[in-house]
This record gives structure tokens, C-alpha cells and sequence, in this order.
């Protein structure tokens, strides 16, 4: 990459000058149509986030004005819908709860403040260029830990679900208030939730070839399907509305204020910053990665580019946004951010229309809400995260690759049994650990020429030509302090266990790195093998490996050669050495 | 490996069994010479650092007892001499400081609470064969934390060579404690202390060329030399009893109580276990560390072999035995290991002598060394240590690898700023970290035809041939979850970057393994190329790689093919693509 560009690259940009200059009437009308199908569908999604997030309904409204502003001046992707999502919502549950009980006074402001901090946080990696970060949460643990959060999510519902109280950070204390409140459950309030649910998932599952069916294309049939939700809640709030469900005691949304997002500002008391630090952190980086997944995946779609870095700052100014304007954290939904992309959006505007389309909803649609049940925001909440819930990960990376199915595993189990901070940070370590130890035990082989070729290979899988003189070794793996000395095992084993040998040669071809540990042992090899009368040669060694060597005096020293080619090593070692022509031989000797 | 010998290895073994059998006269005899060199030498050490580790001069006579005769029954070193070091004994002196007061009753019962409990991890760690744990303290950050532990031993001494109190865990602490105190320096403490160190600096540099001008051989010199504490400690001990400089406040050893080390019990308290859990874990590393790089250089010397994880079980099995007989951490140290195998052992049972030797002295020896100076102590304390400081590791660090130079400052620097325990952490932190963002970060070369042969390279460093409809790249790393990102990105940029591009081959030489994450990512890249028209091919898959590829459907799926040869796919390709041969020419594309 030129170096001007990375200047450049390195200072935030407003991608809404490009895309702006270039707007016409056409992609008014494309970012319209996905703007109001998006409103309609955040609505209740921003809601009941807002509920599961242990906050007022109001709140999640508020958190869909401002960050969606923020994120159509800075952001890069051209369809990513930001807002109140699930996993985000039950991290800030956790987070926010330690401080202060959900419903008091002092709650709302505290999650202000973590989406202040979790803000800050973006903008500041953004600028700092650190978006490679968020490469350090494996596949296998974001898998892990988002539908670990989703079955944690569909628990906590359930509490809404059966009208009770009952509260948990894991799925065993979760689990176990609700079967101690079982005997309090509100029976219409069940029937409302369960049939709201099994009404979702029929929408999901059956109506679309239904209307399909009924002769409609795929792409409004699919639109509507999306609108089950606002279909449920229709009828469930006309219902409790006419029937006067509140008074049998079916809990409803009830007065939501209407007007402005308020201006509201953060708690500036350092010891709460202090403490809110490690989950805004993490709340930072798993908003980044599933806001990144998703624009990327839909971009890529389009063979368009988005720009980590720039995402960081355009989500870091959505969540200051959402600081100042009564919100909690936000970051980019991936289901909202689908609907975008298929109804159509095509620039960053029809999250501006959206932000109008909720401001209006703010303004004049609270009333009507006012008896909507909570069991039935619950019930969308249910549908919407179990769909996020991927078990058979666990089968895929169980025949692909262990330490893979460790991390999934261990990831699900922490966040399930011991909440969400910990799970994700029990994840990131163990995939982390499971890496190191990986690379710390690096594949050795010893290498034989296959015969009528220049080409070596594994003694242990092919029938090569071997020399009890001459040890070929092929490391498959860069040399770090972490693997040094295994290498220093092998050839003293390798010493002990061959005493015809005279010769061994390092192929370096999969050496991507020494460090200076690695260097160290080198040169311990080296000496050990000269002590005992042996050569240590190298071969096949890799520029910028070789470009460093030559800064040490390692190479002066070596008691051998630097071969470019191991076909090359061994034909000068073989004329050296005393024994002559063996017929080709499948190789005998150790392979770690 | 066989699996019948794997199993046996799992086992705990006695290699006295092996090397007692063959015992003889001849071996007797250079193992009784070694015992009493080592013994002469061990007595000043064993008092002076248990002073440093702030414990009555007798223990550490105590922890060179029963920890030599355990480690000779389950050591794998011929060599070794296990007992009282200095870092370790630093690192005793910060943890126990933590519970009680250097000095108080309270003091030595924490100590043998820290041999226990780093015993039982070691041994713990044997049996579970983790040796390799210790693989992660790279080079850098030992001699970092070795060079930093070595100043701030030296610090520590000044205040004795003062006669003055003074404490703190970290230099600035320690520099300040002495400067406030040296209003109230004893002058002929000092004296004695400056006498003593400038001697046994000269007997360091000097005295060995002295006396082998005056003919003496060169291992009888170098073993002379090694006795200069003793001549320095009989020299002040002489004069502080004839002059009577105690009463003019010089402090001395005063009295050693005579008779057998006790019998003690660690304490068995959940909270101070609980407390002393993670210096006690990172005792047990360091010293493992220092005793099995000892131990391999010298077994080296002599084409032997040591078993990194029966030293854990030996060093663990030694630290249990102090705890029971009144010691503190113990582990394998440099300097005495070294005298030990220049004088000649030949088994650990020069290890057994060495301990009846001190104990001889325990018993006997006492008395003769009342009226030793501390000062003396801690002169050969200061002149030993600052041998460790090796601040060359910085320059050559600096000149061969800037990450390795980062590992060493920062280790150095939160040792000396933040203490032993955190220093060591931020440095192990700080290499892992510095590791993962290189890995994080591959190489991604993109390669043409070195005419008139095979092979393919890199095209910014090499004139190769290229097609502007196949881009050729090799990715010089193992694709993980860390870098899976960045190859997305690479290929996405090239995709942006050349409009008539028809095929991506990835050169897999140097993946030595893909992990689910990077899986994924390749299927996000087979995806996205297949979604605009271009295929992906693979070349040069390893065996071990293909494998586990072959288990998933990521081939079937693979919009191109996978060719056993770079060289094969670009004849294929070529032949397919529209394009016919342009000449040789240098390449033009994007290097990552």
C-alpha cells in the first residue's frame, strides 16, 4: 500500500460527501420504500429491545433518532441499519444491572454513560487504526457466544411470557426463578405470549409460500413477512384495548412520553468509568464485529467496499449520539440491515429517512402503543433471537477441527453458565490459548528427495531417497519463543537416535519468521551440533527471513552452508559425504 | 513418538535407578570433589540470599538440604545444583512482604506456605506434562526480567552495605527509601561493604589471569576464583571479631541456631492460598525456566539429555521438601551449576554430598560464622547478581527484531518501575500480544513464473511472468482466525483492483494449517468471486490441510480446482484463459 494513501487513509472521512454528490431521484425513491418497511419494523424491535435492555420502551425510540444520523454522515457501509439490537441490549442488561436495579431512578443514566464510554471507545480505536482488534474474536466464539446470548435472551423473556418476576445473568439462575415463580404465572398474559409466539413463527416458517402461493412475488412476499410483527401487535393491543385485558392484570407497555429525544449528558464519575470500562469494551468490540459482519457480507454483495476503520468512527458517533440524546448502546442489526438491503436502500440516506420515520413515531404514535402487552413485545423478541441460536456449529467444528469445537464449546457453556462478559472473555482466551498451543508444537518433518524429481518430501507418507548422513529437516511452522525449543528437542533427539550423521539441514520453506528467541536457539543448535562434530546447514531460506540473519553475525558462525535449494544441499553434501549412492529407501527415521 | 513409549513417559520416573547402577569408585571421587567446591560456595550463598528474601540467615542453610537430596533422587541433570537463587529469592521477598513483616514471627510460615504451593504446581505441572508452558516466556522476556531482577537485587543490597533500613519492590521506591536514608549511613559498614565488593569484583576479573601467570592450570584457577567469597567472608569475619565491630554497630549474622533443619508445615489457610496462588505460579516458571535452560546447555556439553517435565516433578518434589524442613523457594541457579559440572560431577550424587556438606556445616559450622558481617553478604550478593544484568540483549534486540526489542524494554522497564510479579506478566502479555498482531498480519505475496523454470515468486522482488486473468497469491501464514480477515480484504482489493481478472489461485506452501474461522473466510471468498464471475483455485495444499478440508464441503462447493502444483495451475489456467502468452514482463500488482 503507497504510503500517501495510508496518510490519507489514516484521517477519518465523510462518506457522505461522495455518495451525496451523486444522489438523484431514483435512489430517493429506492431509499424511501426500504426507509418506511425499516420503520415498521423497528419500531416494536426498538422497543422491546429497550424493555430487554432494562430500560423504559421510550428509550429504545430515542436510541433510533440520532445514531441512525451519525451513522449515514460517517458510515461506509451503504445499507447497514444501526440501532438497538439483541445481544447488544442483554450486554447492557448485565452491565447497567451491577450499578443500579432495573426500574429505579438511577438506571437510565448509567447506561447513558456506557454508551458514552462504549462511544468513546469506537472512536478512539477508529482513529487509532485498531479495527484488526475485533480479528481476535474467532468465528467459533462469536458463533458460541451469539447463540448462547440468544438462548439467554429467549430465557429472560419468558419471564414476560408468564407475567412474573424473575431475574439472572445465566441461564441457571434465569431458570431457576422461573420455575420458583411458575406458580405465579398470569394465565392470560401466557396465552397472549404463546400464542403472539407460535403466530411469529408461523409467519417465518409458513406464510411467505403461502403468499407465495397465493400468486404474490417473492420479494413482497418476503416484506411482508417481515411485517408479522406490526401484524401481532395490531391485534394484540386492539384486543387488550377493547377487552380491557389491563384490568385482569396483563401488563402493557402503557404511557410512553411523546416529543423530542431528550439531551441528556453521561455521568463524568470516574469510579463508574472505572468500572463500566471492561464492558463497554466488550460491548464495543462485539457491536464492531456484528456491524462489520453484516456490512461487509451485504457490501461484498454488491462488490462494494466497506472500511473497518471508518465503521469504528461512524459506530463510535452513533453511540456518543445515542449518549447525548437519551439512548443506550447501538450498533448495526443484522436482520434490520437484511431488510434494508432486500427492500431496496441504496445509500446511507434511507437510514436518514428512517431516524425521520421514528422521530415521527416518537412524536405521534405513542398513544396508540399505550395498550400494547409486553408479552407480545416479548414474544417478537423470542422469535427474532432464537433464530440466531446455531447449535449444529458445534457438530461442524467437532468434524472439522477440535480445538475449534473447544473454543465453541467453551464459549456457549461460560456465556450460558457464567453471563455474558465472562463467556466472551472465557472465549477469546481459550481461542487465543488453543492457537498459541498450536504453534507452539510445530509440525517437523524429516524430508527425503523423491526419486527423478528436486523435490522433498516427508519420509514418514512418500518412498524418498534418504542418507544416514544427512538429517533434512522441514519445519512447517514460523520459529517464535514458543516453538524454539521444540526444534531444539527434535535435533537433539534426532542427534541421539542417528549417530551415522554428519549433516542436518534446515529447510526453511514454510519459515515465514525467526524471532530472536528462535535465533537464540539456532545458534544453540548450531553449537551443540559443532560440540559434536555435525554440520547445521539451512536451505530454501525466505528473503526477509535471510535479510534479518544477515543483520546478526549468526550466519558467519553457522558451522555450514545457505543452500537456496534443499536439492542443492543435498547434492553438495552427498559428494562430501563418505557413503555412496544408497538405493532409493523408504526413510526410517522420526517424524514429530 | 511410539504410543507404548508416550505412556511410559506419562509416568514419573527415578533416574537415580538408572545412574546408581552403574555407580563407581571413579565417579565417587570426581562427585566428592564437586560436592566440596559447590559446598564452600553454597554456605555465603544459602545465608546471603535468604537475607534477600528477608528470612534468618539458617533458612536458607535448611533449603539447601532436603531440596538436594529430592531433586538428586528425581533429577534428569547430572549437573544441576538446586538451592536458594537470587531472582527467585526477590521473588519470595515481594510475595511473603505482601502477608507479613520481613523479620516478624508472622514472616517464615508464609514462606514455607510459597515452597509448598509452588512444589505442588510443579510437580502438578510434571505429572500433567506442561512443561511447554514455560516455552512462553520468550528469551527477551527473561533476560529482561533476569537483567531488571539483578538491578533491583543490587538496589536492595545497597541499604545493608549502608547499614541503613530502606525498602520497596521497585527501583524508584528502593533509590528513594536509600536517598532519604543516607544521612544515617554507617561509615564502617560501608567501608567494609566497598572493600568487599571492589575485592570480589577484582577476584571476578583479575585473579584468575594472576594466577595463571603464576602457572597454575586453568580449572584450578577458575576454581580458586570461585572461592573469593570465602576469603572475603573469613577476612571480615576475622576482623569484625578481633577489632569487636559489632559493638561499634556494624550488624553481623549473629546467631545461627545449630542442630538438623525442622520439621514445618505450610500453612494450610484457603486465603493465603488463594493469595500466594499467582506468585507462587510464576516462582514456579521462572525458576523452572532457569533450572532447565541451565540444565540443557550443560547436559548438552556432553551429548546427554534432560526430560523438561520430570525436572517439573524433581523441582517440585525439592520445593515440597523445603517446605517440610524449614526452607523457602528453591530452584536449579546458574553460577553453582556451572562450578558443579567445571569441577566434575558426574551424577546427581554429587548433589547428595553437597547437601550432607551443608548439613555438616548446619550442625558444626555455626559459630564460626557469628561474627560475619552482613555487609559482606551483600557485597558477594551485588557482585553476583550484577554478572545477570545483561543490557547488550537491548542493542542486539533492537538491531535484529523491533517487537523482540519492545519484549525486552517493556519487560525490563515494569520490572524495575512495577516489581517482579507484574513485570513478569506485562512481559509475557506483551510478547504473546506482539506475536498475535505479526500473525495477524501475513505476508500475502503475489508471484509470477520465474521464466524457464517452475517456480513461482514474489513479483515485486523478481521479473516474472504474469496473466492479468490469474492472480497468483501465496499467503506466507497459516490462515486463523487473526488473519482470515485480512486475506478477505486482500483478495477483495485485487478483485477491485484488476477488471480482467478470470481466476484466483491461492499457493498454499506455507499454510500449514486453517482453522474453522479461516474456513469460513475462504468460503466468504469462493463466494464473493463466484458472485462476480471469477473462480478460485488452490495450489500446493498440504496433506494434513487437505485432510480436514476433505471432511467439509468446501470443495465441492469451490468454484475452480485444486492443483498439485503452482506450475500446473498456471499451465491449466492459461490454456483456458482468452488471453495468449504477453512476454515476460515485471509484475505489476498490489503486495500486501
Amino acid at each position: 500500500m503507497a504510503t500517501g494513501q495510508s496518510w490519507r487513509r489514516a484521517l477519518p472521512s465523510l462518506p457522505i460527501l461522495d455518495w451525496g454528490r451523486r444522489y438523484d431521484r431514483d435512489t430517493l425513491v429506492s431509499d424511501g420504500v426500504a426507509a418506511l418497511i425499516v420503520t415498521v419494523m423497528l419500531i416494536p424491535q426498538s422497543l422491546a429491545y429497550a424493555l430487554l435492555a432494562g430500560l423504559p420502551p421510550e428509550v429504545g425510540l430515542y436510541a433510533s433518532v440520532a445514531p441512525l444520523l451519525l451513522y449515514a454522515l460517517f458510515g461506509t457501509s451503504r445499507a447497514l441499519a444501526v440501532g438497538p439490537v439483541a445481544v447488544v441490549s442483554l450486554m447492557t442488561a448485565a452491565a447497567v444491572g451491577e450499578h443500579a436495579a432495573p426500574g429505579s431512578a438511577a438506571y437510565w443514566p448509567v447506561a447513558i454513560t456506557l454508551a458514552f464510554l462504549s462511544g468513546a471507545m469506537l472512536l478512539a480505536m477508529g482513529l487509532l487504526r485498531l479495527g484488526f482488534v475485533a480479528n481476535f474474536l474467532s468465528h467459533p466464539v462469536i458463533s458460541g457466544f451469539i447463540s448462547a446470548s440468544g438462548l439467554l435472551i429467549a430465557a429472560s423473556q419468558l419471564k414476560t411470557l408468564m407475567g412474573v418476576q424473575a431475574d439472572g445473568h445465566n441461564l441457571v439462575d434465569l431458570l431457576a426463578a422461573l420455575v420458583r415463580q411458575a406458580p405465579n404465572t398470569h394465565l392470560l398474559t401466557l396465552a397472549i405470549g404463546v400464542l403472539a409466539t407460535a403466530f411469529l413463527f408461523w409467519v417465518r416458517k409458513g406464510l411467505k409460500p403461502l403468499l407465495r402461493g397465493w400468486g404474490l412475488g417473492p420479494r413482497l412476499a418476503d416484506i411482508l413477512t417481515k411485517a408479522g410483527p406490526v401484524a401481532a401487535i395490531a391485534v394484540t393491543t386492539g384486543l387488550t384495548w377493547a377487552l380491557d385485558w389491563q384490568a385482569q392484570g396483563v401488563k402493557i407497555v402503557g404511557s410512553i412520553p411523546q416529543g423530542l429525544p431528550p439531551f441528556t449528558l453521561p455521568s463524568f464519575d470516574p469510579a463508574l468509568w472505572r468500572e463500566l470500562a471492561v464492558p463497554a469494551l466488550l460491548i464495543s468490540v462485539v457491536g464492531f464485529v456484528e456491524s462489520v459482519s453484516v456490512g461487509q457480507t451485504l457490501a461484498a454483495k454488491r462488490r462494494q467496499r466497506i472500511e473497518p476503520d471508518q465503521e469504528l468512527v461512524a459506530l463510535g458517533a452513533s453511540n456518543l449520539g445515542a449518549a447525548f440524546t437519551g439512548g443506550f448502546p447501538v450498533t448495526g442489526g443484522f436482520s434490520r440491515s437484511v431488510v434494508n438491503f432486500d427492500a431496496g436502500a441504496q445509500t446511507p440516506a434511507a437510514g436518514i429517512y428512517t431516524a425521520a420515520g421514528i422521530l415521527l413515531a416518537t412524536l405521534l404514535l405513542t398513544p396508540v402503543l399505550y395498550h400494547l402487552p409486553q408479552a407480545t413485545l416479548a414474544a417478537t423478541i423470542i422469535v427474532a433471537v432464537l433464530s440466531l441460536v446455531d447449535l449444529g456449529i458445534l457438530k461442524r467444528t467437532w468434524v472439522y477441527a477440535k480445538p475449534d469445537f473447544i473454543a465453541v464449546a467453551a464459549t456457549l457453556l461460560a456465556t450460558l453458565g457464567l453471563g455474558v462478559e465472562t463467556g466472551l472473555v472465557v472465549g477469546v482466551s481459550i481461542s487465543l490459548a488453543l492457537y498459541l498451543h498450536r504453534t507452539s508444537r510445530p509440525h517437523i518433518a524429516t524430508v527425503g528427495l523423491v526419486p527423478g524429481t528436486e523435490h522433498f518430501r516427508n519420509v514418514l507418507r512418500h518412498a524418498v531417497q534418504v542418507d544416514p548422513a544427512i538429517l533434512s529437516l522441514r519445519v512447517d511452522e514460523s520459529l517464535y519463543f514458543a516453538n524454539a525449543r521444540a526444534l531444539e528437542d527434535h535435533v537433539n533427539d534426532a542427534m541421539a537416535a542417528q549417530p551415522g550423521l554428519r549433516h542436518v539441514v534446515l529447510q526453511c520453506s514454510a519459515i515465514n519468521a525467526i524471532d530472536a528467541s528462535a535465533l537464540e536457539s539456532l545458534e544453540a543448535i548450531a553449537h551443540r551440533l559443532r560440540d559434536a562434530g555435525l554440520q547445521l546447514h539451512l536451505s530454501e531460506v525466505k528473503g526477509p527471513v535471510m535479510d534479518r540473519l544477515a543483520r546478526t553475525d549468526f550466519l558467519q558462525h553457522l558451522p555450514g552452508q545457505v543452500f537456496l535449494t534443499q536439492y542443492q544441499a543435498w547434492t553438495a553434501l552427498r559428494g562430501s559425504s563418505a557413503d555412496t549412492q544408497p538405493p532409493p529407501t523408504r526413510g526410517t527415521a522420526a517424524c514429530g
